[in-house]
């Protein structure tokens, strides 16, 4: 017998579930969630904090010890189609999503604990257009909360594994998905919908935790009659309009706002929906309870390139104009660096981070761009245009980070334009409805730079160049050292201070995550998911990723003794 | 845009043969390959030594560094189905396969060079029930030679990924595949085949390694009137007689003798074919230059428990009775550890090294089994009957290794029995021919055991126990260490001499592949391939694996400074 064939089917069954000596999973607290960010022994937000800084006060971890730093695990996480979410870390337990997986795994020895595995239908591609991945998990009261590519939202027994309850979102094959990490804010559970690019009409729901019963639905493209509709003139464009909500807002527990960026418009093109269409490529601040509007900002009206306003939303107390405010922050696709007052969105500071030349300036009076020559040409005649960034922005969605000791942003900058044309395309449901034609330009030597931006001037302090463009979330620790990852699969330390390489590692695939920090038992760890994906895989034609092979796995790294 | 949609197509093609800054890659020449052993620098042939020893005369990782041993890199495989290749490197770049990836890497950075992808049907995996698996290259003179899941072996010119020649060996679609790492003797490439589970007929294949034409095939079962026919009394069955040849053969340049076991007689069941059949369960002696027959001996004459006897076949100087003698060792399946005099075939030991039923003894005068009881009365009743080793084996084909430094083989012994029946089942060509009904009992506690073998008494001098059976193989090194993996991810490092747990990593899946060690710029590196498979995974039913991911990488590890 040629003893390796994989005859009939892989093992017995009972891959769901199985539980080996499971660590006791407590429950968590909404004050333990609220006090995520201080608490470095768990990780139990999306963003290390409801305040998606990003940030840990570990220091063991820092710029002279970082040499020391070696992997003292890694699990496969079975997926070859790109792996971008943030792991949790609870009591010793680490939880970790895929598009089809939900993994429990044992923090300190990477043995997993349990899997729970998504049954999707055959055609889920299709559905799933928005991206085969997820971004991670959600905790409250010892239950892990998910979303799914056929956009439901579960619940699962975070000691077993179990299922304890699933809701349907949307119906997934009329071009709606979900790859979200959801939200616990104030007791609910907060989720957005994927389907900017089907003609859907966006929303957010907010969800019993313990049932899964839907309490609210917030669509982001408002209704003839409602607040906003005014911004679609005429036409029942709104009706498929875009303004999906495909990442993770974050919460102030002291003004209970939610804060959640809303994407594009559809299609990208809007010659055929005039109007700022709100509240698409907007954020907006949210009552968690009712989903009730409190205020919006629009980053972009009639937003014709894609530009979105998915990015992370990152909280901070910042000096403007000599005056400390609490704010809110997000670089956005457009290439500009937005500061905004997190209690009422006044526009504090808005500079380019990048190369933009679709607007001239963003009109801190008015809020709104002075948009360029070039664009008021391309809106007038349909002309085809050069414009900077394209759709995959100034810096796509992988999350920057904000370090309160120096008081700087760490972002993946990319440095891209598009030869854009406006185009027809009738409506088809359920089918991609864009209506441009377009071609992407990165300098093949220069695809992107790691920035350490000031938040309210948007100038880098330091800046490292990266040959492929980049699209990994940054880290920021107390230790000074910020972490990130490349499309190559290295991963590597920065001195957050003065941008010095301290540190890499090659991870085998390429890496598109977001990293964390945590301590266990006087130890700091740091966790990464390497496995290459996202839109500059599929759509930008970079020969040189050919040699990076997918396959993802999940790391963790800590300094030898 | 939610920035991570696989929509239509990965990459924009060119996904094989893409070189980047490959170093400089120079001819292998016949020399180097005959002191593969003794030049650490390099790793060229498949068990590190045309003696397949399996040991390596470097010792900056001994007992006391392996402390300070982590990964350096780490690369996906991009492959779902199980890592059993041995790696080759060569000047700074190592060679590794998958069943249907070849890759070129750069050894000391992990970056891949080139991959080269096989395009097998749909139907392969009924093909390829010989397992969807490859056990590593080949190397000569700047050619890198594998076969396929398909049963072809190829040449790729090493410096590119480019495809030299492609010879046809046989027709998948009546059951025979090829996993085999070829072996180059004596300026001549052999390959053996696999079809033993599905009535073929066996064969090992001379090829010209320049051209891919086909300069001999010997067949491993005689047809009438060839030497041994008389093995194989009336009867057509010859004709689907098994004996394949998938696991690589040792080669003793000084004799110009390469070793090579054969497998299985088909069907397992042997009621139905009298006789000893040979050259079933054996090892054959050949030139190189011809597939020439010197010499034979046969483990298993008439097996009915698919025994096999294509494991390792190790050389060394062992002293028996007194007398150094250059010997050939293989643990076989069968439960006996077996000591050859490799110049004739002369059975010096065979001594049990775990639990066997099947046999009281193994007579070193007549050098056949002595059968048990309970295997005589099952060949007169066709009852069943419980014995040891089940078909797994008291140790499978992953290989074990011998250091010259303490005289002992290291080898993952399985501890298991079945029951077994005879059954009657109607050949059908291309189609699984087992002929008989059978449980598996592994201990659950106890699946098997690294132990640290004498040749000549079977005893083991230190022994480590496994909760669950090993399929790993074993590395032994001049510093005193034996590198072994786990079907539970875990590579250690155990103390040759005395057995202590030195050292262990997590690596992401199952090992069940071969780790080699060799050196560059004065350090010494340990590389290992994870990636669960094997027949334990896909017939033992051990729910405990439900927790182990599938999704192979390769590993390199080194010293901290």
């Amino acid at each position: 017998m040629n003893p390796s064939r994989p005859l009939p089917a892989l093992l017995p069954a009972a891959l769901a579930a199985c539980l080996f000596a499971a660590p006791a999973v407590h429950a968590q607290t909404a004050a333990e969630l609220a006090a995520d960010q201080d608490t470095p022994g768990d990780v139990l937000t999306s963003g290390m904090g409801y305040g998606q800084q990003r940030f840990s006060p570990l220091r063991q971890i820092d710029t002279r010890t970082v040499s020391r730093l070696v992997p003292v695990w890694n699990m496969s996480t079975n997926n070859m189609l790109g792996d971008e979410a943030q792991p949790l870390v609870h009591e010793g337990v680490m939880y970790y999503t895929t598009g089809k997986s939900t993994y429990a795994i044992n923090a300190l020895t990477g043995r997993m604990l349990w899997k729970h595995e998504l049954d999707y239908g055959p055609d889920i591609g299709r559905a799933a257009l928005s991206g085969q991945v997820n971004r991670g998990p959600a905790l409250l009261d010892g239950r892990l909360f998910r979303t799914t590519l056929d956009a439901h939202v579960i619940a699962l027994d975070a000691k077993t594994g179990k299922e304890l309850w699933k809701s349907k979102s949307a119906d997934y094959t009329k071009g709606y998905s979900m790859s979200v990490a959801p939200l616990v804010a104030n007791g609910i559970l907060i989720t957005g919908i994927g389907c900017g690019e089907h003609g859907g009409r966006g929303y957010l729901e907010g969800w019993d935790p313990a049932t899964g019963r839907q309490l609210w639905r917030r669509y982001t493209v408002p209704a003839p009659g409602e607040a906003g509709s005014e911004t679609w003139p005429a036409t029942d464009a709104w009706t498929r309009g875009g303004g999906p909500a495909w990442l993770t807002g974050s919460y102030d527990p002291a003004l209970d706002l939610v804060y959640w960026g809303v994407g594009n418009a559809s299609p990208w093109n809007a010659q055929d929906r005039k109007g700022d269409n709100l509240y698409t490529a907007s954020v907006l601040a949210m009552r968690p309870k009712t989903g009730e509007l409190v205020w919006h900002y629009q980053f972009t009206p009639n937003d014709t390139f894609d530009y979105d306003g998915n990015n992370e939303l990152v909280h901070a107390d910042v000096t403007v104009d000599g005056k400390r405010r609490k704010v809110l922050m997000q670089a956005n696709r457009n290439g500009y660096l937005y500061v905004l007052d997190r209690a009422n969105g006044a526009l504090l500071a808005a500079n380019a981070f990048t190369k933009t030349t679709w607007a001239d300036r963003i009109d801190l009076v008015t809020g709104r761009p002075v948009e360029s020559a070039a664009l008021k040409r391309m809106r007038e005649t349909g002309e085809q245009i050069t414009v900077a960034p394209s759709a995959f922005g100034g810096k796509n969605w992988n999350p920057m980070s904000f370090s309160p000791n120096t008081g700087l942003l760490y972002a993946n900058v990319l440095d891209n334009e598009w030869d854009y044309k406006p185009a027809k395309q009738p409506y088809e449901a359920g089918a991609p409805f864009i209506a441009m034609e377009a071609k992407w330009r990165f300098d093949p030597k220069a695809g992107g730079t790691l920035k350490a931006l000031d938040p309210v001037t948007g100038k880098a302090k330091w800046q490292h160049p990266w040959t492929i463009a980049n699209f990994s979330g940054t880290l920021a620790t107390a230790g000074d050292v910020v972490f990130t990852g490349t499309m190559e699969g290295e991963f590597l330390a920065f001195n957050a201070k003065n941008g010095e390489k301290l540190w890499s590692f090659q991870t085998g695939s390429g890496i598109v995550s977001q990293p964390i920090t945590w301590e266990h038992g006087g130890r700091q760890y740091v966790t990464v998911a390497s496995g290459i994906g996202t839109v500059y895989l599929y759509f930008a034609g970079d020969e040189r990723l050919a040699t990076i092979p997918p396959g993802g796995s999940l790391w963790t790294f800590a300094l030898t003794p």
